[in-house]
């Protein structure tokens, strides 16, 4: 049997049984028990040809991307960055200019955390393995199992652009909207390059005393589907409240920019649950798109509303394509009762 | 200009202007400033087709070597391992139970070291990506540049076995050996294979207020080289002092089984450097093939002396190909003064 017979979750469910039960899961893991605040760890990775190709990712953006995805990781473990360490794979050929620009791109995305080492090899592909720490009060931890019934989702910004700008990246020639409005489209681009960990949400959390969630770097639908898994809940989202970019209506149809919002990834915000009051203010605090964009419900099933309030027997219209989509990412990742 | 035109050296030094003063150069990251013991930081990759292949390592050695390379630059750092993450990039095609293997390698070495987390992407070749996170107490700390001129060289283990290993492995056929002396064969193979991080060599250093040193997993010429550049310092090795494990005249003659025993690398033995009178004390705790085999000089130089004690004129014999390749180690690594 091969890896691809057994997908992510078969791996995991391998992985889970050579490490201590409750570790796998989170966007980290948080090691507590020791003389100090519980450390928060996460590694990401990132293979040329795969999550990167000199084609459509210059060196920084790489570098920048890498680092983004792992301070996001921490963002979205409550946790503040204390370093980063980095391992390289990297062919023999590779440009000594390309290896500056990496760690341009990495640097200036870290801002004042710290690489704190790492190791080089000699590699076939490049790649780039990232692991950060942070530190987060035990009390701090946000965890996607522990949201609640009857709490409200929050985004903490948009979601679509970066799908949005890979589009503009990947098709230059498809979309009117490069010449028409230039400014939105460096926007849309500028979110795929250089996304932003929303470690700026934290010091809005700290009043709260419990915060679930987790970050949509693999897509807000998914993002949904893994809290609800986790907590065993589930969910109603409000198709009305969810902010989709105007300038992805200039790009393609509502259903395609729907799609871009619920499933684009790449995002970077976090999705977070906790009670309707303090959600609101939350939000208010925020600004900037960020929304309540459904509630968590008892029913362990994801529905998508096209208005709010409706009676209890609320579902997606039939042969709702996104609906569907939203329902099969539930049924990939094992969840039977939906 | 491409990377191996700079070589390991001149890619460090690219590295260390994105890095804070300090980090860069140790088998670890010492963390400290946070409120709690200070953490230690390490990161390895292991690369298919450079660092194994199916041919000769099977996944449960691959896990293992992985885990024991990572546990050994704790331990180089005086550091006990708290945990493990593990990053592995795979191919789509990979064998599940390859996968299986890989961990219950991992984790036969790491023991009672918990792995608390990871990432997994599909990639063009195998790699594991593990970083190991340790605690030690500040004034614990084994630092590569804190050798001081009068210290003895001591090294916690045999020199020269994983790379005979590694030869009987290679080349079945040419060494007799194998017949011969099946026993010592199986040790050599395990000392290729299984490699033990020498985390047991800890609390005998623990009264000691200064020991440096680092591991000899790129070889023990290597491993005194770096020493004594990070501390400004010179050595001189006692080449009669040099244990060289018996099996290995059984397979090749003096010169090679020396060079095997500065050069093989991947021991993952201990190179220490500390008063006399602690050495001594040290090496008798140990037992079992650790040994003093030099000491620490204040002219930056590097003799390997054929006997102890002479007069201060001591150097190898003129075209010694064995100092001529320590020298040529120490000029790699921009060492000037040599």
């Amino acid at each position: 049997m091969q890896l691809q017979d057994i997908g992510e979750q078969g791996f995991l469910k391998i992985i889970q049984g050579f490490c201590p039960s409750g570790v796998v899961g989170d966007d980290g893991a948080v090691l507590a028990g020791l003389d100090h605040k519980p450390l928060v760890v996460t590694t990401d990775l990132m293979v040329e040809a795969v999550h990167f190709s000199d084609r459509t990712t210059s060196p920084m953006d790489v570098g920048w991307r890498a680092a983004a995805a792992n301070l996001s990781d921490l963002a979205a473990m409550g946790a503040t960055p204390i370093a980063i360490t980095v391992g390289l794979g990297l062919r023999r050929e590779t440009a000594v200019s390309w290896l500056e620009k990496l760690y341009q791109g990495m640097t200036a995305c870290l801002g004042k955390v710290p690489i704190v080492g790492g190791d080089v090899v000699s590699s076939a592909v490049n790649m780039v393995a990232i692991t950060a720490f942070g530190s987060v009060d035990p009390e701090r931890v946000i965890r996607r199992g522990a949201a609640q019934v009857g709490d409200a989702i929050v985004i903490t910004g948009p979601h679509g652009k970066s799908k949005a700008g890979l589009e503009l990246l990947l098709f230059p020639d498809k979309y009117k909207i490069l010449t028409e409005d230039p400014a939105s489209c460096q926007d849309l681009i500028q979110a795929h390059q250089r996304p932003q960990a929303r470690l700026d949400v934290l010091p809005f959390l700290a009043e709260f005393p419990r915060v679930a969630g987790m970050d949509s770097s693999d897509g807000l639908a998914d993002a949904v589907c893994q809290i609800c898994q986790a907590s065993g809940v589930g969910a109603m989202i409000d198709r009305q409240a969810l902010p989709i970019p105007p300038a992805l209506f200039e790009m393609t149809d509502p259903a395609t920019a729907l799609d871009w919002v619920l499933y684009g990834g790449e995002d970077f915000e976090l999705v977070l649950c906790l009670p309707w009051q303090e959600a609101q203010s939350l939000v208010q605090n925020l600004g900037q798109a960020s929304a309540i964009i459904g509630s968590i419900t008892a029913e362990t099933k994801i529905l998508l509303a096209n208005d709010l309030p409706k009676s209890s027997g609320i579902t997606g219209a039939s042969g709702d394509t996104s609906l569907e989509k939203f329902s099969n990412i539930y049924l990939e990742r094992g969840f039977q009762h939906f």
